[in-house]
């Protein structure tokens, strides 16, 4: 079997244990809270990697392109939630799922978009925060006329959806944990909103990451929706959602020159293999392209990409100081900003379980 | 045959003719200074775009991964330059590429760099302009002291390679043009040490799409490399490399929900078909995620995307005015800041004429 010793790079190292000991976490704490999780494979789409998680249940999943549902229900999963704001054009790739045997459901956020979709059940998309799509769980009007026209055009309505996307934003636990109130009382209030008007609506859909990690009740909520807790990344770590140590992913790099009069280790991973992601770049640590490890996984202190080109990315110091002395050859490994945009840039994962060892290779998908 | 208004969305666009029209006109340029094109593959890893390219003709390429050697290989390109630094772990795969007839060149800037390599022809990389990996060329006695260690370890010191990346900030036109004679002078400065200390080192290899555009002179230099210049985008038209007009790239997406309080349109294009390339951020003119236009590529005026989800676009006028009214279901186009980096989250590039009908799909390749 191959090492992370001489592995082609740049590639995706994935740690399993990492996997199994975050999706435990969040299973035990929303177990606690009475809530089941539908995973959002968005992160991973991976097979294998989800079947980790779910500990090989094929539990109820949440997808944000067709394509995630076709390969997942090709794996077996049937039960699939579409959570992107649906359009007629879809409709046939959608209506194809259903004959063979999803269990699809679909969200709109609007009058003109349930004109569009037929013979599906169908979430409102609710907007708590501000930060994307749907309706405010104020509007009233505007629900009842989205269920109605959903049923007038032979839907369910089947009940609502928000995602608490803003929570990403936050300064503090305690933020997170406010943002996380906020996204089931307009979750719920909406919900309410349907049912007082006389459609059942029984599905009550929240969630992000952040949210479900920090949620301290979810009565009245049937559904946590989370990604990206099954690898974590930089930004997690830069919100206090988990710690540095819990990131599952990165990317395996091998050092290829030096601009010594400047501080740098030429790496051949640049922005190809990390994406152009900076989600940290308005955190309270910036840190560039990611956080540079040693090939066992462990950080170098200050050491982070500073600066990528498409296959180049520049490794020095945060601080400006002379780097360690890593001669060309030196295996790395960086940890990803944003889990979902680095592993879009691979098409396998390389695993591992703490050591140098791949114990596997898993492939992934990419496209829509 | 699909049109453009019933493709599945998101996609990649791209228009042949433009294609061909960028490619003419650098062509032209760079034949009437004397200069050989030395087309970087990187961009639109596409057998197809390159023939296009090309005329047909096999001429010599430039890659950026080993990856991109052997699917070009693979189409009957067998003059390659491998443009990143190399590294002894990679020397199997190159080995593999010579032994099935490739004629590779390969690249090194460090002693150390050389006595990973043996068997090929070897250019020592030049730094002009100090944004990444190369020697000075006043740096005589590591330039020579390279080549030899070169030659002892059995490859050929076949000349020198310069990359003017800085170029991609420049002001204007004037500033490239300077850039561009920075660039050759010093690449011909390096060559003329190693042609001093008696190594023959034939290849005095430039370039950058900027500097290619506008180099004014190019005495010395046996081959131009350029790559984004075939597609172009927002990036190279900030720094008026190119027109708006000329961008041959886009993104189709299509319209699938508003939050008019606050003037946004959401399109089923985010930072996953985008990519998350902010390049023209620093620029004179911040075009968010791209500009926006109508499904025939006419730009909507002051219209861009100003945010993105995984697969959410918030599409908003850039002065904060309402935009126009544009239906779910509208289908849009987003020229990208950045080709390599958008065309690179795709797997296809659905192909026009000028008008809506898809006249071709050209398959592109990932990965390393």
């Amino acid at each position: 079997m191959a090492t992370l010793d001489d592995l082609d790079t740049p590639c995706l190292v994935l740690d399993r244990g990492k996997v199994a000991a975050n999706a435990a976490r969040l299973r035990n704490h929303l177990g606690k809270l009475g809530a089941p999780m539908r995973l959002h494979v968005k992160t991973a789409k991976s097979p294998e990697a989800t079947a980790l998680v779910l500990d090989g249940r094929k539990d109820p999943i949440t997808v944000s392109t067709l394509k995630e549902a076709e390969q997942f229900l090709d794996s077996g999963y049937r039960d699939i939630l579409y959570a992107v704001g649906f359009e007629r054009h879809k409709l046939a790739r959608a209506q194809a799922l259903a004959a063979r045997g999803a269990k699809l459901t679909l969200l709109v956020d609007s009058v003109e978009g349930a004109a569009g979709v037929t013979g599906f059940p169908v979430l409102i998309e609710i907007d708590t925060d501000g930060h994307r799509a749907g309706v405010k769980p104020s509007d009233k009007a505007q629900l009842v006329a989205i269920a109605r026209a959903l049923e007038a055009n032979g839907c369910t309505a089947a009940g609502v959806m928000t995602h608490a996307g803003g929570s990403y934003n936050c300064a503090s636990v305690d933020e997170i944990a406010a943002i996380a109130d906020q996204e089931r009382d307009g979750a719920v209030a909406a919900v309410n909103v349907l049912r007082r008007a006389g459609f059942p609506a029984p599905v009550v859909s929240i969630g992000s990451t952040p949210t479900a990690t920090y949620a301290r009740n979810l009565d009245g909520v049937t559904e946590v929706r989370a990604g990206v807790f099954v690898f974590f990344d930089l930004v997690m770590t830069g919100i206090n959602v988990c710690r540095q140590e819990d990131i599952a992913l990165s990317t395996l790099a091998t050092v290829i020159g030096h601009q010594r009069d400047r501080g740098w280790i030429l790496v051949d991973a640049g922005g190809m293999a990390m994406s152009r992601d900076r989600g940290t770049a308005k955190q309270r640590v910036d840190q560039g392209y990611g956080v540079v490890c040693d090939v066992d996984g462990r950080a170098i202190p200050g050491l982070v990409m500073t600066d990528a080109n498409q296959e180049h990315g520049i490794v020095a110091r945060r601080d400006g100081a002379a780097p360690p002395d890593l001669p060309v050859g030196t295996r790395l490994r960086i940890l990803p900003n944003h889990a979902c945009a680095t592993a879009a840039q691979h098409e396998a994962y390389h695993v591992v379980d703490g050591g140098r060892e791949a114990v596997a290779t898993w492939r992934r998908f990419s496209g829509w």
